[in-house]
């Protein structure tokens, strides 16, 4: 198991940290959040420091997808909030602030002001198109 | 393989609705999203039909997962934007459009208007820990 010494959220698996924890196997640890974004915000991790999605090795997804899916439906069960958010930032630009890849679920109400919602406008589909072909050559 | 004959991400699966395909397997269909909140903006859906994570069976959201990971790549050695968020919606609360499981893979730039990024304020621990326990007690 990859760790940093330096990652807050290695520090958290390792305990060294303490933390509010809902679900931990061999791969994958979900907690929450403590500086929540709405009631209900929790976290998924890999257990090993991959710093964003391009690192993180297949398996370790499938079981933080796994996970994700289980803590939101718990959120779910317990909240009932009329939404539920996933995201994932690779990048400070991108708003992530712990550079250890992490899965926020995120309890939603239509009238919150966490505007991950964008008006939805048409593109120029042949710049689109063209798009796509540079994109699929670069895939691996 | 679950199809809704009313969901258009089931007609583009089935080839009845035209899309910028980036990457399909036997489970998983990756496409341009034709209304790009920025450029780049990609989706990856599992084949199946299912409304949302909720409803999503193992092996389709590890495919899912790697497809996220490898499209979001592809996007990085494509566009190089500063970040890359992933997004995935439950519910119209949360700002889910098209009732068929998607993630959403948007390049992004610290400047633009995508609010996914909200301000760090600390929560209320015992409320948190309170909360974990029940949060818990509902995984299944």
């Amino acid at each position: 198991m990859n760790a940093d010494p330096d990652c807050i959220f290695c520090r958290i698996v390792a305990g060294e940290i303490p933390s509010f924890k809902l679900l931990e196997n061999d791969r994958v640890l979900s907690f929450m959040d403590i500086n929540p974004a709405n009631e209900g915000h929790c976290l998924v991790i890999p257990k090993t420091h991959v710093p964003n999605l391009f690192e993180a090795d297949d398996e370790s997804l499938a079981a933080v997808a796994t996970a994700c899916r289980r803590v939101a439906d718990a959120v779910r069960r317990t909240l009932d909030p009329p939404g539920i958010s996933i995201a994932q930032a690779n990048g400070p630009a991108a708003g992530q602030s712990v550079l250890h890849l992490h899965f926020h679920v995120i309890p939603r109400r239509a009238d919150d002001d966490l505007l991950f919602n964008w008006e939805l406008q048409p593109g120029d589909l042949d710049a689109i198109g063209r798009l796509a072909e540079r994109i699929r050559a670069n895939l691996e």
